[in-house]
């Protein structure tokens, strides 16, 4: 019996049909390299419209190095880059915003189902400068969280304001602000909303390897083309980065399937016979099970694992079918 | 009137059909993530089919990353990587090489169209240690070169053997390694030859991004995921970087293409009106021109540009069509 | 009143004389650059019989520069470094390690009084291979500890026995090892407990600015001297880092005024009317004392503060003298 | 017989009596550490008086690290510092600006006794912003050079000019600065002239090792004690880095001793008997001499050695005796 891969993480996924006709469509002709070609151009403007933003866009290949390249345009290497404990860029980038930012530092805060709370800003803000720690010249936020939870517009608005009050550079991790979207997080508020850089996901949103970097403030925009092959993110071919962005965003699939997604966690939640530990408000379930449940679940063909804080993790994506979902229910009510 | 790419780089081409068929052949079902899928693990059967080498292999979508992250697996930050002063490592990564490598050196040598010369190796492998330089640590050459130039196992046999012997790991920038296999270099010859490290190039032979890292000495391939993720080179939807080599190895297209390609650059240099200043041995050709009439061709409509050496550069790639070079030798005699 | 800064920190003192007449003793004549002269020849030599260890030694102006050189010597950057989670490494270099070794990572423990405890390095060596974190290469030991505490040779023993044993290297951070070898910590027995590297503290000991880098694995010596200018810590007149040790270890007062300033230690614990929060085992005292008391201490001129755990520390040095811990006692009685 | 070093470097000196003894002055009581003490003010203050600057000073231990920190300071990772190709920087430092400016790119230019040509600015500065090559930020200049050349007031204006004109940041080396100045070189210029950054050598002008990092642009100053925690550079005794420098410049040495320094390269000139390959214009001479003569040279005891453009070098120190000239010079005539 093959492993089922469906709910082990949104990336296991192919691509959406659209991204994909897009992506062969543009593979017509000579096309300029490294981005500078037509379909960058029309992938770019999409996102700007989406964000409702005058900004510089580039593609890269992995969120991770979306994140790390863009945070070490923000802070020093003897600085640091606030973020939530449980961030992807303090758990899952193997240390990537460290090797980018030439040592630039992590400050970590606590936060439930991966929010970071205003009032835990305070203490960093305040630590002032020295000579002995990295003191803080970014804040990152990730939306919807890893655990599938969603900041609203208004709790990020009193996150961003305090950082820039106190002189900070924002960051938005976006890696699934699709699924954001689909909750309710306008997109178009991101600029508004004070971000200097947002990373933006294609993959995970149901893309071909694909991160939309967006340089908000424009000033960022300065040799970035440079910096990006310094660190070896300009793809040469750079058309089949930015093509799936023109189907995934002219037809809507983008939020559209990202709705499915999120739709079909709520369907798994509404069956789920183990305790929840994150709310469900977007496309990912949390729950609390014992190891040998979890064992016996996996000997059952499907494969999920234990996340960082001990919850195992269901995701699941654009293509996550109804039958899916209810067979996993079944599996997991077998169990239980 | 629109620019007219074809010859501008073999990186403007778009992806072969073999290429695209099997990456749309790929988007069935779920797969795990970061490589570690049936996709993954039947290209990289491939790639040590090609190589004839037990080796452990892995796809990143950026050559110049390629390069960068397995320079730095087989130089330390305090030493050097002895390489030809116009390798695309030299001159065209804008530093990545000392960004991943953490300040890497280079040791640049001359040599006639982009081929180091076996003697010119003499003095850098005799600058014994000493706290005042980078001292070499590996060697890196470019086959086909920069230059389009090729060498023969023999020649590699060479230069490979006098660092071997001197202790230097060995890396092959294959960028082009399709160019040279159509011109007559055994691929299979690469691990007897005594690379440490083969990038083998998917991009410009007719893949979308892709690149293959071979790790002949497996010792290297240690914690190689963690590597590749600290550096921002480890994607998630693995299988996209994988299986454009299925389509292009499975049926010998990789090599055939570039057979096509250098047959193009053939047809183009046998007419060419103008002084030849490489040997046309794979699909480029490079060219006197004088500044003028560099504007005049450029004014009709052809994008190609000065390289790095002065001449004017044209690349041949798997797309370029008789009637392409038919019409840019038109262009050429009414010009010259 | 100037403020009196004695019991700030041990890095307030100046040197002793024993390193300064050494030190005056070097100025003459003429001696080969970088380290490479009679000087640090002998001074090495002491070293080694200090710690009765056949290894490479160097010396370089900054314990966060030993540490950090060192430490990127043992792991890669897409590796970690095992340490507790309050070590100089991990709080008071402003991310030296992550700088030095290119975004090296920390696995930070927890364990009461600075001490790592042998069961908490279970599930760090039990972390297994991936692509996703940061897996360890080396395990750090600070002794004495941030707190003033000692690790004995049994229980050092525990730690780098299980370190090595999961195949990691090892690290002493010995920037107080004079205070833990007044206290009975033999530091003939580095080598023999299995250190791959040791940092040997002078200037906390009583020197002007000098750090011994003992490398007992001599393999980490292959092209060090080069490492060491790479990175910036390769001081011409070496004689001036080397002479100080020569002054301290022969004459014996390296470890002899360390016990002074334990002794200073035990002499202020002994009235001291706050609760201590950690054993006196070597040349600090913390204390648990609320902010007015603290302001209140500061406004009778002592320069103190609090520490990473929120105490507030008195430590010693070779120059405290009698006097000074009775006023500061009968200060602090005063406040109490 | 041993060797005699008196002509190897500037660095084989010991440190002047000047400098001993504030060094020997600084070191009573108590004072705070990392740099914020009263010895470190006054010091400042006196390079302050020296630039004519208002400037913010740091110390730190080695001058390759002094160049490299502030290299990477004026330049982002994938930018470009334009200088001479034989400079300390290109060719003494191991590497270091790649290190500290996590692949910083040297861009490398000729001219005549390590003296760059304004003329050959004019390529650099025109290259243009690409993503393929690394663009130039900042300008370094060492004054004197490498080749004990003297720049005048009127040709670093020009130098720097044009920098300042193009939108770069400038870098003066002056690890030789006191030399410079004694030949007419006014530091007192050094702000006036435009430089956003000096190091101010102190090291072979006669010092224990020191160099002064001076900030004339005073915005880098923002963390910058942060900085050099992180790259490993802030000593915990500062004092000891800052006591020399109230020696050598309250006294007026620093500039005196030079002046003498000078003198004896004169001397050594004026009897040379082999071919000068630079004009002497401070404290170096530089000769042709064949390698059985050289040979013949070291095995009288002289320890001298091929410089980077092939000549014998010999330096002169703050500590060169006119018997020592005389003494050499004999041996010169000897094997002539």
């Amino acid at each position: 019996m093959p492993l089922r891969y469906d709910f082990a993480s949104d990336n296991v996924a192919g691509a959406m049909p659209e991204a994909i006709e897009a992506l062969v469509a543009a593979n017509t002709g000579f096309a300029a390299g490294y981005g500078a070609d037509h379909i960058g151009k029309r992938a770019a403007d999409l996102i700007r419209q989406l964000l409702d933003a005058d900004a510089v866009v580039r593609f890269v290949p992995s969120g991770t190095a979306a994140n790390a390249l863009t945070i070490a345009a923000l802070a020093a290497p003897h600085e640091a880059v606030i973020c939530h404990q449980d961030s992807h860029i303090a758990t899952d980038e193997t240390g990537a915003p460290g090797f980018f930012g030439a040592g630039v530092g992590l400050i970590k805060l606590g936060g439930g189902s991966g929010r970071i709370h205003p009032a835990d800003l305070d203490a960093p803000l305040a630590m002032g400068d020295s000579g002995h720690h990295q003191s803080p010249a970014a804040l990152s936020i990730t939306n919807t969280t890893e655990y599938g939870a969603l900041y609203t517009e208004a709790a990020v608005a009193a996150l961003v304001g305090a950082a820039k009050a106190a002189g900070l550079k924002t960051h938005l991790d976006g890696a699934r602000l699709a699924n954001a979207a689909a909750s309710g997080f306008d997109p178009a508020s991101v600029a508004k909303l004070g971000f200097d850089v947002a990373v933006v996901g294609g993959t995970k949103a149901g893309g071909t390897p694909t991160e939309a970097i967006v340089l908000i403030d424009k000033a960022l925009a300065r040799r970035f083309d440079a910096r990006m092959k310094h660190a070896g993110q300009l793809v040469s071919k750079g058309r089949f980065l930015a093509a799936p962005w023109i189907g995934m965003l002219e037809t809507g699939a983008w939020v559209r399937r990202a709705a499915h997604a999120n739709a079909m966690a709520k369907k798994l939640a509404a069956s789920m016979p183990f305790p929840m530990l994150h709310p469900v408000e977007s496309n990912g379930v949390f729950v609390e099970m014992d190891e040998p449940t979890l064992k016996r679940l996996q000997a059952e063909g499907w494969f999920v694992y234990r996340f960082i804080d001990g919850s195992v993790r269901f995701m699941c994506s654009w293509a996550t079918t109804d039958e899916a979902v209810e067979e996993l229910g079944a599996a997991l009510q077998a169990i239980a």
